[in-house]
């Protein structure tokens, strides 16, 4: 059913993904994968009384619709993992009230995308659950107030911030059905290289990246070109211009053709006046579940590996004046042989 | 390998906790239970230059402590599953940083510590790792200052509120080997009966225990004279109290001889000045990992089901005017057959 590699799991009955849905704010709704979005609000209030509601709303829309989708009642879903950025993963432990499925909190930070996916495809892989609900969650004005400023200042950034992507993504995994299937996940270790910037999160997730896609084809024995498309979570320009340069020197360049980062996709960044990129937990969430499966869908894409990144901080550890410890989860999505 | 019934995962190869270790403040070492700790510490700052750092040194020390404990080194752990109450869980993140073990961040609130093992042992039951370490950890002045009031106002509290265990649990979960086994794991809804004041958080807490329990008795068909002792995690009185009239409410009333509270068995509640008892990751985490294996390795108990609660508020979601939705996850440990 499962094969334990080092850092890796490989599942022999793959969990399907037999439904995904992503709902987003205004801004994603203006960038270059518009159409490849289920629902775009144009407030990003989406009418709540506070941010944080419009946050969890977010995770509930995406996941009733990915439920609806996936032509399941609420009931047949055995487990709901989820978690996003918030003090507490309100958002998404919120939502499992409203859902009322049993659930699983997580945490890693942007990571906790593919961080919920593969363990909700061990669950599914291994006959833990038959149907799991995996859905991750972020919003740029909750992001702002609870880790930089309050949002109303509209406090200048440096080029090298990112912009944290208003979204929800969510799949439905299943034993068996139609869709894209999960074939392995690389669960990554904490990386420090000492950066303390928390206007950098690129430059500091970028060795984390490497150090997780490095362990992914060395437990699978693969090279990149695997893969049709390998995409980190949210690196944006600064740091998967790093995330390259680690590669190179570490003897795995991946070829510029199969190599994206979610968080140069999601915006025009040169238009939108999204500094270096998007970030966030929803990023790589609406990219995966949003564009990207659609891109394997049509068959432009057999083969994908998901490197979700997350910068494991908090305001109170930067302000203690510790550097930020980063991590990376990997999760391989294949066209369905003789899809 | 596993069976899957209702919200309920059962073990046929059940997962050997071959190690646990346990580290306390001063608090906790003055308790009724202070034999069973690993390390008491005499001051609660570990002479670390703040009481985040020296949260996650507890983690640390708990981790390093279980891991030596088990005979295996460090390379030999295949993953690392922890949280804690910290915002972005810091203390786990940062000392998986210093374990270096691939690692999957997990939050549940009080209940993480059963979330956890559920986890660790669902990936070992599987054959998805041969080792997981386990852990979660809290510290009262973290918390304190977290979620109520700056630390040093020493404010005063109401009778129902409780007092954060200042402890680490950690154990490490194997494929096989001598120990306790885990044969089963019931992971939990969320549940929100809609009180909202945070200084009650058994009586918020209660009705997420009471339905955890339930619906581990009905996926196992199993009454609860199954265990020699059934424990909540930490509902102290107020919400020990409630949880025993719900079940009785339901139909499930467990005879007081078999159940009982980590939060009423860590601290004497009469001498301690500990309002209505214990709470905190590591309440039930030092409790279970202390205290009750050393009695299952002692015989005095052969069936253990921890029943590991939590509420999942955050601040800002109370200043919000939420409700605090709760959550339990039950696991089940039994001393090995043979044994």
């Amino acid at each position: 059913m499962i094969s334990h590699k080092g850092q890796t799991w490989e599942f022999h009955n793959p969990p399907v993904l037999i439904s995904a849905a992503t709902v987003v704010g205004p801004d994603e709704g203006q960038g270059p994968l518009a159409n490849d979005f289920d629902l775009i609000h144009q407030d990003n209030t989406l009418k709540q009384k506070s941010w944080e509601k419009a946050e969890k709303a977010l995770m509930e829309d995406a996941a009733d619709l990915a439920i609806k989708k996936s032509g399941m009642q609420k009931d047949n879903i055995n487990f709901f993992v989820g978690g996003d950025l918030m003090n507490q993963i309100i958002s998404s432990s919120f939502a499992a009230r409203t859902l009322s499925i049993p659930y699983l909190g997580v945490f890693g930070a942007c990571s906790t995308s593919m961080e919920s996916l593969a363990i909700s495809s061990l669950m599914v892989g291994t006959g833990a659950a038959k149907y799991v609900l995996s859905g991750t969650c972020s919003h740029n004005c909750t992001v702002e107030k609870q880790f930089r400023y309050p949002t109303e200042y509209g406090s200048q950034k440096p080029p090298t911030a990112q912009y944290t992507v208003t979204g929800a993504g969510a799949s439905v995994v299943a034993a068996k059905g139609e869709g894209p299937v999960v074939t392995s996940a690389t669960i990554g270790k904490v990386i420090d290289m000492g950066i303390t910037d928390p206007f950098n999160m690129g430059a500091a997730m970028a060795p984390a990246a490497a150090d997780t896609i490095v362990a992914h084809f060395r437990d699978m024995k693969r090279s990149p070109d695997y893969y049709d498309l390998i995409v980190t979570g949210d690196l944006a320009s600064v740091g998967f211009k790093i995330v390259n340069e680690l590669l190179k020197e570490q003897g795995m360049p991946i070829p510029s053709r199969l190599f994206n980062d979610c968080g140069l996709m999601i915006y025009d960044i040169e238009k939108q006046g999204v500094q270096a990129g998007g970030s966030g937990c929803g990023c790589s969430a609406v990219v995966t579940y949003g564009h990207l499966l659609k891109r394997i869908e049509k068959g432009e894409i057999r083969r994908l590996l998901v490197v979700a990144t997350g910068a494991l901080l908090s305001p109170l550890s930067y302000q203690q004046g510790e550097s930020i410890p980063c991590i990376a989860h990997a999760v391989a999505i294949e066209r369905q042989e003789g899809a």
